[in-house]
């Protein structure tokens, strides 16, 4: 059994975005040498996602505004009892429990097994800071 | 480590629907001759999920009218923009992230190692279309 | 390659409440001898969750508060299908799909791959009745 492990450092200007990630996780089942076994791909951070679905910027757009009706900011106290600690971003924590934390992807003769429109992308819920995406592989 | 990988043809004749796959999923497993391992069940399509439940038609229900209130069909361009590229499935984009994209279950003496309620469904969202699920075990 | 299996009992008073169980995961990976590899951690249970988040006491009552509000208790069999069964807690089988059902860890060098703040939860949902979690470990 091989295995691989590499991190993606992630710097998101913008509270709420999304980033593309694909790229760098078939590199990183390149380097591994794996042919065939699985890949995790997570957010180190609470605040964050790992989610699959489509490469079109409208669509992005209607998730910004839908997570933000389902969660909505709000740096007050009264509305997130977790805002009372100091911290301005509940609201987030929230978010990306909606879109997930990670994605298990197949790797099957070397290459990301996807249908025709998946596509790996990171969340960022709570960005303007550094944070990390752990890939993490298995197989042989 | 063994791995071994099936794809199941869906074709949903409703927009949304959900279809029992655990028994396909136990029949992969058997072919594959994992007897310790996991398997990871996905979606290749990105209006569409696999998700773990209960085998209720009355929840089933249940789960199709709050998925409509949290994210409701709707083909015109004004509430999603992704439904301005000519697309009328933004809805089905938004309810695939409520359901996930995938489950993993662990194998175990050969067997799907589940609980006494759990099954495994594929979650159509955009339906009337030929879709599939990929299936991807790996252990020994 | 190794494999591992264990499960976690848990009985919750309340019927909604989340517990750390991240000290559990990680004594099953020391039992299992693996120093590579992945963690599956699932509830056996669909009514109930697995997930990481922060172990924060403030943004567990907004979770709660939130999920209340997305998928509302109630017994009447007027708003839920599934409460015409006889059952109550077809809110939790809402509540469970928006936290979800398992996460998947990486194992590097015999421990939790884990960012600074992330913890895993089992989420119930219907407590007040004895539950299982399932670690099931596979690497080398």
């Amino acid at each position: 059994m091989k295995h691989h492990r590499t991190t993606l450092t992630m710097n998101v200007p913008a509270r709420m975005d999304f980033v593309n990630i694909t790229h760098d996780v078939q590199s990183a089942i390149q380097e591994s040498g794996v042919k065939e076994g699985l890949c995790l791909v997570n957010a180190m951070h609470i605040t964050a996602s790992v989610f699959i679905n489509d490469d079109e910027s409208g669509l992005h757009e209607d998730y910004k505004k839908w997570l933000e009706e389902l969660a909505p900011f709000d740096a007050s106290p009264e509305r997130y009892h977790h805002n009372r600690t100091g911290e301005d971003n509940a609201d987030a924590h929230h978010k990306r429990q909606i879109m997930g934390r990670e994605v298990m992807v197949a790797i099957t003769k070397g290459k990301l097994d996807f249908g025709p429109w998946e596509q790996i992308f990171y969340g960022e819920f709570d960005g303007r800071r550094r944070k990390r995406v752990l890939v993490k592989i298995i197989g042989e």
